[in-house]
Order: C-alpha cells, then structure tokens, then sequence
C-alpha cells in the first residue's frame, strides 16, 4: 500500500491507537508516527516497545506539522485536548476521533478547530478488554466497521482520504451522522455493557453464593458478561456519561421488556417465554451469516487448561 | 481407562448426550451405549452418524439391564420419562440426569424410581449454542465443571463411580445440595440467560435502528449476548419455569441494581459509575485466574471473514 498521510499525530496511546499505529506500520499507511499520552508511564512504556516512530511529551507538540491527528483519548477529556492542541494544528490537516460517542464530541472539539482544518469524528467499533499501550495489535480492525460522522461542509475528498487509511487497516467504513450512530450504539454496545456490569455487580455482592463459587461455574453463561464487564472504567464512564439520553431510552424499554418476561416467569407463562426465546436466535444466525461472529462452538475458545494457561 | 459401566442408556440425544457418547468412546469408559430420542428424526440423525452403539425407539427399552440410565432430555419432561422407565429399570441400576435445574427434577422423578436403584443427579456446566444429535464433541466436559446433589440416602459407592466417569470424561466434579445449586444457577447462568434474551429481543423491537444495522455493528457487545441468546428455547423455557423462585431473587436484585446505576447516569455521577466498573473488573482477574476462560484478546476468537467463513 502506499502512504496516505505524512505525518499521524496519535494523542492517547492506548487499544486503539496502539493498534492503529501498528495496522499503519505494517501497511506502510503513514509516513511517519509521532504518539503522546499524559500519563508519563504510559509514554516510557511506548518508548520501551516502540510503538511509534517517536514519542514527544505533549500534545501540541505532537500536532505540529501533522497532517492527520488521531484523538484517541476517553471522550470526556476531548474538548480539552482540542482546546490545547488547537493553535498547533496545520492549515489543512484533518482531525478525527476515535470516541465511543459521537454528538458529544462533536460539541465539545468542533468549536475549538481552526478554518482550514478538516474536523471528520470517526468510532472503529472493535476492542477487547485489555487496554493500555501494550494491548493493541495490527489486526484488531479487521473485517469490523469504522463509523465516520460527517459534520456539516466536511470536505468530501478529506473524508475520502481518512476512509482509505482505515479500508487499508482492514476497516469496514460507513458514514452515518452523530446522532443515529449514537442510538445504534446505545443499542449495540453502550446498554449491554451497563447491564453486564449490572450482572457482574448482583454476583458479587451475594453473601450465600460465594466468589469462588461464581468464579469456578462461570462458564455457564456469566463469563460472557465478564469479559465486557472488564472493559477500561474511565472511558465506560464517559460513555455513559456522554450518551446518557440515548442509553436512558434504551434501558426504558429493556427494564419494560424484562418484566414482561419476569411475569412470564412468575405466572408460569411457558408459552410466551418459549416464543420469545424462538424469535431471538434468529438474530444470532444473522450476525453469523454477516461474518460478524463464528459459528464454532463456544465461539471457538481456546480451552484454557487449570492455573490459565490458555495453551 | 477402564470400563466404569457395562451398558450406559442416553435418554435424549442432543449436546449433551452426544457429547457424553463421543466421551466414553474416546476412553473406552462404557462396555456399550444405547440411545433413543423422542424425535424420529433425531433417532435416525443418531443412527446415521453412529453415535452411540445402539439407538432403539423407546425409553423402556434403552434401559434394559443398563446399569447406568442417563435422563438428557428437557427439564419439564423428566418425570415424564422417569415414569415411563421406571418399572424398566435394572436392579441395583443408577440413575442419573444432567439437567440445568436440580431441585424440580429430584422432586419429578424420585418418587417415580423403584427400592434398590441408585438416583444421583447430576449437572455438567458445558454447553455452546448449538443443540441437536450432530452437535456434540468429545472435548465439551474438559476442564468444565459437573455438579452432583446426591438425594438423602444416596449410596456413597454408587456416587463414586458415577464421579470416576464425569471424571473420565475430562470434567471436575463437586457435590452440593440440589437447593443450593439451583441458587448458583440462577446467578453464574439463568438470570444472566435471561438478560440476553431480553437485550436481544429489545433490539428486534426498535423501528429506528435497523435489524442489519444492529447485525453488522454487533462486535462492539452485543454479539456476546446473541450468542448466548440463541440456545435451545425448549430447555430454557423449562429451566425459567422450574427454578422460578431463585431466578426471581436474582431478577429483583439485578432490577435493583440497574436503577442504581441508572439513576447514576440520569445525575450525571461519573465517580459512582466509575467506581462500580473498577469493582467488576476484579471478578473477570478471578475468572481467568481459575481457568475458565482464555486471557486471549476477544476471547481468542477465530477472526471471521465475510461470508461467515470462520477460517
């Protein structure tokens, strides 16, 4: 591939941008890669892996002369990195994000963006639960969407330029504005979350069920919930935070939907359970159908052998 | 190993069952096994792939001189079947099931078992989200857990050797009682089941975000609920229907919680959310810690390409 943008300023060394640089890297997308983070072990730590061409102590620094800047750090903190790198930026380069939310960043960057440079809020929906400046790797975007939300007068060959590095790191690309996609991901990813922390939080505060027990007999099921609920705090936080209308409407009408089925349940309604839980697989098929997921059993997990060694 | 039982009866024959069959082949742990399946159709499946030794068309013939009775067939039709063997039964027999509920199935079938025959319940905590003759696997009990709630009076000698198959099939055995697993159910597996299929059937119902669009962006979450959201409807009906009181206990509490951490995101209180996902975090550290599950990135998951080609 060749190289899509000359200089890539990544503000924010964690998950996804460690694996932006590594995705860039191994395409040859960027001609080069200067990274920051605030926290100074975070910084040590990139230095120590080489993860970017050159790691720099701040911000505004990182900019200078830039012709993409990568916001990469958890949402609440975006407007204040925009406002510091702001008089930094160069005339034409484009900013963009990789926040969770989308509406909420536009409000908080777009007004401290100069004329002149392109501001092109993106989301790669692709993670796992690790995070830190050690836990990206290059295929983490592979065959998996990147949302990017347009503002209003974005230039068009700019967006054009931005979707070429993130087809050439394997992204699948759309374009949607802020607000749908905050709804859809208030759907697929914000409100699950919360309810697995929810689940993750009932266990642990039982008194007759013991940890170890939760623990040891996970795999019936809890597990699946544990891994999402392992996810970075702080930025689970500022999603939350963030999207708070659209994830309210949805948790409404999920609390409306499980008393239904709670009745269910309590009147001994067999019938309506059994419906309810015929119509649900066919989502399943059509995620797995879409190339989404696998189909092997037990998502095809490793079998992790005693003492978690996952050989 | 050795031969743990001369003749084995699989009542029922689907993941479970099966994989129990591939099992005892792979280990030489049954002198023969016969099965039989309500469904014609299952029976023939069954037959054509050779997956037990024998598949005949009755209950009450499978069990004929075996002197270890499997019952793998849906919870709300164990007494069924309990009764429909029972004056079948070899002496000095035992019986045993693997149902998902322990409590409603001692009280289904013991009365139904004649003097003389052992009845053992039993639990193995595996499964995917598949279901049928054609879904099991040798490997599914490796490393997993399999609860026992022997019944007042169990005889210690037929527990033994009951625990040395579960153990020659790979899994870790334990004893509790049947009430006190029903409560760890409703915790590791039921209530967090019947979570997902809520959030599932939540995200069916809205008009404003697409069904393709809750399919294709389903990485980012949701995915782990649809899978767990796409097991056997039957054998979950049976499951919300037969250990109702402590799935209920759960429900409260998990409702409880949410509006906790609701009401946090309505306030705006980022410390309480941020707070309650540092707690969770340590539940996942244990889960891995005890081997079961994968510390691979995205549970070690096979990337799929498009077309749902899982190579």
């Amino acid at each position: 591939m060749s190289v899509i943008y000359q200089k890539v300023a990544l503000i924010g060394l964690g998950l996804i941008a460690g694996s932006m640089a590594h995705a860039m890297r191994r395409d040859g997308l960027a001609g080069e890669i200067v990274g920051t983070a605030r926290s100074a072990e975070t910084r040590a730590v990139a230095r120590d892996i080489g993860l970017c061409d050159r790691v720099v102590d701040s911000a505004s620094e990182a900019v200078e002369g830039a012709d993409l800047v990568v916001l990469a750090v958890p949402v609440g903190a975006m407007g204040r990195v925009a406002g510091e790198i702001a008089p930094h930026l160069a005339p034409g380069a484009t900013v963009t994000d990789v926040g969770s939310v989308k509406k909420d960043v536009v409000d908080q960057v777009g007004h401290h963006l100069p004329e002149g440079v392109h501001f092109i809020p993106g989301h790669p929906l692709a993670g796992t639960e690790h995070s830190g400046p050690r836990s990206g790797f290059a295929e983490l975007f592979e065959n998996r969407y990147t949302l990017l939300t347009p503002v209003e007068g974005s230039d068009p060959e700019a967006v054009a330029r931005l979707r070429a590095l993130w087809e050439g790191m394997g992204a699948n690309v759309e374009e949607m504005d802020a607000e749908h996609h905050d709804l859809v991901l208030a759907v697929t990813s914000h409100t699950p979350h919360l309810i697995a922390y929810t689940m993750v939080g009932v266990a642990d505060h039982l008194r007759r069920v013991t940890e170890s027990e939760v623990i040891k007999y996970s795999a019936a099921g809890f597990r699946d919930f544990t891994r999402i609920a392992a996810s970075d705090p702080t930025m689970w936080r500022d999603v939350f935070l963030t999207n708070k209308e659209a994830v309210l409407d949805i948790l409404g009408r999920f609390t409306e939907e499980l008393f239904v089925l709670q009745r269910a349940i309590r009147m001994g309604d067999g019938d309506a359970l059994h419906d309810y839980f015929t119509r649900t697989r066919a989502i399943r098929r059509g995620i797995i159908e879409a190339g989404q997921d696998t189909d092997a059993p037990d998502f095809g997990r490793v079998k992790p052998r005693k003492g978690g060694d996952a050989g």
